[in-house]
């Protein structure tokens, strides 16, 4: 069975999580909206009427009959289907609430560049997001950086954030880490120092043979200026 | 086996809605930081060394062994334990994916009193919260309440977000309605007339037995300015 997913076809974003578990696992898979009336397709399923369960936003994956939405909804599904989580019941849902923490902290990154309203321009609301900002590379980012670090810390000699074995909450935090270097290049620069749990998890994942391959291929989108994670240097921290 | 909840003991917040999905089923269960002691108890268990799956923040649920931490995940493990979820894989993710969507609106109206940090006062971003109030009012309420609205159309005659049985989503929608009629009761009084199955979902859920008799009860916290929910009448609409 060939999975859909269907996303924005421009950015990582949210469903660049779901493309990292998919790659991982060499699912087979197609990116919809980025092929040939893809975004057709894409705005004809979230109209309400076109599924008995219909998305509120993308991404949300097709599975033979399913519809799936909510990011870290596909990710409990995929991870179970594809040994990306643990089978026991504290396992599953331990994996469950790192990915429901990781889901604050990105809306909380994205805030940071759109504190007031998602729909206005960055240009119109800059000085608001200067401020969010600084507070969230002085605050939370050490919080949610400092939480992982402890987390992995208590696993001791076990790699992952689960235990011996990969979960999609590690491949989710490789992707954190990945955009967190590129939106706050300096804030980062100077928080991975006291975070090298965390660093030396994003390379292992970094180092995996399947995601290697994805992330040198062309199915890996760039970051830039429209995803979560986005460059303005005014918001960064100073560099040291 | 007796639940403990952990949860901030002067605002209903997130908590509520573990809350009352406990109450629906009438479980068993202590809410720890309300009792002698009970703040110290949860700093404790919030120390990244106490437990082997510390929560990243409060509210979570202590279940024999397991400690849960994250809404979403604690309903969705009640969920399944008390039958507040369809059995099959395809009704637990749609309400599973209902939650999550849910918990996305929270953060949006938790954000219209604190648009750049959660560590500032009101006070000290209040122009900033007018204009996320404003736009949260005039965009996202209306495609938030919509959705769920056209959700419970596509059920027909089915009384329920997932179907026949009461699931716990249509608890937290329940209780979201609650919250935005105590938050901006402008807002939502004229949102109200084009949302009527929203509305008449919230009426079927506040007849329910153990709901009524929680709601009645001192276990229910009033709303107050310290929540998610909160009355600023700066930020809500003009009255009709």
């Amino acid at each position: 069975m060939r999975y859909e997913l269907y996303y924005w076809p421009q950015i990582q974003g949210r469903g660049e999580f779901v493309r990292l578990a998919l790659e991982e696992v060499g699912a087979d898979y197609v990116d919809v909206a980025r092929g040939k009336g893809g975004m057709e397709k894409m705005q004809k399923l979230m109209q309400p009427r076109s599924s008995e369960h219909p998305p509120f936003a993308p991404p949300f994956l097709r599975a033979g009959k399913l519809l799936i939405g909510q990011t870290a909804n596909i990710l409990l599904f995929l991870g179970a289907r594809h040994a990306l989580a643990p089978k026991n019941e504290a396992g599953r849902l331990w994996v469950n609430q790192l990915q429901l923490t990781i889901a604050d902290l990105l809306v909380e990154v994205h805030d940071t560049h759109h504190p007031i309203a998602a729909s206005f321009y960055y240009e119109d609301q800059k000085p608001e997001a200067r401020r969010r900002a600084e507070t969230f590379i002085k605050e939370r980012m050490p919080k949610y950086l400092g939480y992982f670090e402890k987390v992995l810390e208590h696993r001791g000699k076990a790699a992952f954030l689960a235990g011996r074995a990969l979960s999609y909450a590690d491949l989710s935090l490789f992707q954190v880490v990945e955009g967190l270097r590129y939106a706050f290049p300096n804030a980062m620069s100077a928080l991975e120092k006291k975070h090298s749990r965390v660093v030396a998890l994003h390379d292992r994942v970094a180092a995996r043979p399947n995601i290697a391959a994805y992330l040198k291929s062309p199915r890996r989108i760039a970051f830039n200026q429209h995803g979560i994670f986005r460059h303005y240097p005014e918001l960064d921290a100073k560099a040291a």
